[in-house]
């Protein structure tokens, strides 16, 4: 199975800055223990800090793999175009947040991005990008169950 | 490890009605096989239609288990009584939906119970109880990471 | 025929007090009233003032009866729970208001469950009840006109 | 007892378009069925697509009629015209939908017009219009039961 | 002074119906006083419970008249079209209520056509349209303070 | 008659400040000629930029004057205490707006103060305070007529 | 092809007034310029103020045309019942804006009847018909591209 | 006089848990210090985590007592059903809140129930009780002044 | 104790107008009575219409007194000024409202100087006052419980 | 005449995928046949998923080109940023839309950007491009008509 | 160059209370060092907690000096008084706000008097007094720059 | 000191268009003076139409300079990257608006970045820029006062 992880704005931040909030782990360390943790899955990665690259990002990658892991980030809440492009690509897509949004502040309670995708971990820190794995690998089919 | 299971409104239903939306399986055979891949983990599991006996249940089983999975089906868009008790009863809790509330009717994009919740699943079907007894597992301390 | 009536918070009130308003009959008496006026019809009667035993009510006369006529009162307004139960259980309901829930405060102008529902009359009484009788009996098959 | 109907606008395609939704029943051989069926009733009957013609209609009809049944249809959710021609003809009005309001666009739980009426029946198709008979039969004062 | 007097829906019923609120006289009694009392001023007369023939009024009388009264009655909080009408014809026009609209209904609080008026007497029953010759009288080329 | 006229804040400027929109003549010229054209009337006159002074004037002139003319200018949209003090006062009340509210920035659509009173005259420059001694004058005892 | 053209309120100014906004063409002349530029296509044309009319011109030229531009003009934006009309008639209906509503007022953004029709043209002036035109005959059988 | 306490869910933990912030003290061990103090009063007491119970309690007290101290927690902000008892069962009822609820989050600024109510005592803590008992003894009649 | 009152609009008027609603008693007789009956405390006191009259009370008295008991009527709900004076003199202050607030219009909801305060009584007439006493005297820390 | 054409997220994917939708053409293909149809134009073309480079585009064409056709796709309903540049760069701009944004979901409703252009095609699919030429061609100097 | 600087409500307070928070300096204070610092510009100071006090010093200043600083403090946020004034007054002036108004509660995101001011300075401490003094020396002509 | 200045889309058209709204300086021009004023402040700048890419310069320039101005243009009202970016980079940044947004359109007085940085300086033109330096360069450590 090919998975691809689109990370959206500041996350390539994770590690370098406020520890005390984001842990000392870059994005890209947690990367190397899932690869390490999940070896039957191939694994792809982009962050971008432009919305409109992310949209290009899911094209790209939906040509590429099987299904993809996206943390929008800030965009989650605005993006449309992200939405849209969810909904094009024909790939299961699960959008990820790190922090729980509903718990912030009421314009974080939006998720267009996440109301076209398949469904949404929230406030489960990194782990979620592993459970977003493991629904992959249980459901190799992403059917949905609603 | 000792994880309670506490199911809302409707949620009893599961597997003899509309078998084609929501298969075939009933809630207690899903939990049986949940128990049967995760022997390391007890089990307690409630479900209830009554928006106060979900309150009762998280406070009863705050005093036994480790960890909650909760399911408030239609209370999570309106119950300041749950997220109330789920902030009062001082163990992790994680929320989870097997729709995706994100892409259904406006009003079920607020979760009151999922703001007070560590975090929330939604749209992943039943394996989402399967993703939090995951997270409960490989972080025992459920600390929060933001 | 037979038909269910479920009666929600309060209404166990009827007949006992402010009779300027709601008259000196009960809401037993009325059905007994009912139940001679329509022998061909068998009656199955329940009233709670808790939200989720409704939703008990709906899930259990929709074993055993052929339609159901509801009134919700006060969690009409609120109730996801009670509408999706309405949504669940595939049988025929309508839903009875005895005042004008139009003319009264706007939070009245809601109607969660009732838009789950068949259809709705509301502001004729006690006699609402005896229309939606009337509907099923003539409606069979309660197939939808819309 | 003299009953008026009104019926506002694109009611007057009924049975002549769409049957698979409306039916192939014209209002005007649905009127005849039911001027059969109540013999003891004189039934008189206006319909027009004009908001103020509706105005006329509700106003002439009180002059001649014991009790109005009245279908809006569009006009029932932004008509405050309506509403106060209802509220100033000093005659019975209950108003009838014939599809389900409430379980459809948010635009259309609004009724200004319905809640100057008596009371309103929505949802249970052409026999709606019946069981508005129905009541002012049994309730020749039409007095308000709250 | 050639003035236009232009009253909407349900002010026909002036003076035949509900005297205790809105006193024995109808509005032509009124009209034939107001004459009267300012022989200077040729009157013009138009009722319609029609929204498009108040259009039609105002554009046939802003031919024909100098000043222009209007008392949109339910029309003036939803009516774009008049509206539009009042802005187009290039005539002085006054809106009257008889009733305060500021303190009753929210829905009568917005005062579309009021807007597109030079100004709105609200509340000072009969007397407002007295009120409105008064002014453009003293203000014959009515232009505008503000 | 005595009728208290009170202006609130920046009505002081009048007359002395962009005269292009508000004309050469101040408050108190306008007020001279209104009292040399209406010698039965008495008339007594306060001006303030303060809210709780405009309160302290309608008590004052409330114990003094058969009726009240009131410009509560800014105060109008949002002064609960202004409204309180005229329901309290028990004395007729009419607020004028020199320019028309209706057709100026929405938050001037609200007349907290005028819903209150027994009517508004807007947007009919000064003169509006003479059309509220006019129908002060043909109505002595300023009973409404809704 | 026959093609229908329904003008609303107000339209029957055009050319005859405010000639620096609209040009001094009246909508009669223009189309006569467009009958004679497109020999090919018969048009029927009717203008009403009234918003029942012009469902009433809906529901007729429906009969005899292939397709329809309206311009519903100041009712668009709060007509549930031209709305319902398009939906019903079973033709293709383009809606045209002289002016681009959506750079006007709030109000003016919502179109209820254009989210009925198979598609909007705003602020191409005059033009908007002559491009409707060209759309139906480009596209005879009005097949809905997404 | 004979005084009923109804308390709402999650007020069963206090005294148990954070106690820096509720106090060592359970209700039932206030209740006890309250029932010293004030030996003249005969106190019921009941406490409920399921809205219709509280319903219930009220129906039932309001048969044997002279007034209600009731405590909704969660269920004052969206309970119809609770105000709607309130204001059937003809006792006198006051709403107490320990914390300030208008300082919390906006959703807790809505008071359906205390708008029932007589009155509301928030913010004071425990000592919201004892102030309602001291009301109730010192207004036996409990005549509303406004 | 020294303890100050603060009154706000029209609440000079109590005793001498509208008796039947607001009695017989003048705020000053009520504030004699409440110092006979309270003869350890020392009671200031100030009424004022003004707004920032009532923050120059509130800064005053909290350099002379220990608690402060305030209603500022109908600035409750909109002055930013005094919840922000409330905040900023670091001296107990409990709001009180002789009317039930919440049983009012919509903007007597919104209590933003009651937010600002230690606790709120409203609905239990002059009453209140003594309440905000008994508190404070049994509460001579005023250390919140929430 | 030179005309470019700058098209939004996720246009890119028109023709490679969802044909039953969007068909088989992409929109290069489509860009052909116009460019062959109407030969007397230059055209230029751009596509990006990024908002800011669709800023970029317009800045860039503005320099070479006499008019813009544009399609921000999910953009319109947000995009300040596109808006702005619209009304900055002073050429004359036609908004087309494939879909009729009015008959979708309401956040599609809004479109800022298209409110700071000349006019909007919305719905007519591809068509809509092949439109805003045939109107630039016949308005060679794109004077608004209103 | 004559500046005045206008302070509103609990601005008297400053270097009295809570210094960790606003510091130990008073604005008086304040006042002297920023006149020492700019010995070409002649201060005027005046500080009222009440809100029509504050549009008596914009009037009274306007006439004396060339530009004003103004910080209104809790009464920007609802005060049409204070925005009409300084659009009434002809002078220059600029609003401070001492803490960042768009980081605090929404009500305090909305700048009313902001609105009809120069420009804002907010967050930026007291140096947001001499940040308006340099722009006005700067700017003898205040000219508007967009 | 080191100070980054960051602008957003369509500001590098200062200067080239419009010249009569934004003069005929380009923002280099502007940079230029301001370098030669302030000759002990190193400068660097950079400009983006896109979004994301602000993102990525507030993320470089915050490894290397002091602090950073910033005019996100458009984006202010709803990017919530850029705020995140601001609360997460760790260096002060003061936000710089030429025009008053807040009497510009309604969404242009939210400021989703404005509130998460130290302040807000708008509407005073290309001055504001250089107050932001005038106030970093007396605040060397950026020490909030609020």
């Amino acid at each position: 199975m090919h998975i691809a992880i689109i990370n959206g704005p500041n996350l390539n931040l994770l590690g370098s800055r406020e520890p005390e909030i984001y842990g000392n782990q870059s994005f890209e360390d947690y990367l190397d223990t899932l690869a390490t943790d999940y070896p039957e899955v191939e694994f792809s990665y982009g962050q971008s800090n432009v919305e409109g690259e992310i949209v290009n990002l899911l094209q790209l990658f939906a040509r590429e793999c099987d299904a993809i892991l996206i943390n929008p980030a800030g965009y989650s809440h605005t993006s449309v175009a992200i939405a849209d492009a969810i909904r094009a690509i024909g790939k299961p897509v699960i959008e990820v947040h790190i922090s729980n949004v509903h718990s912030r502040e009421p314009f974080r309670h939006t998720l267009l991005s996440g109301g076209a995708a398949l469904g949404v971990v929230s406030g489960l820190g990194l782990d979620g990008y592993r459970l977003g794995v493991e629904h992959f690998l249980s459901h190799p089919e992403a059917q949905k169950e609603a």
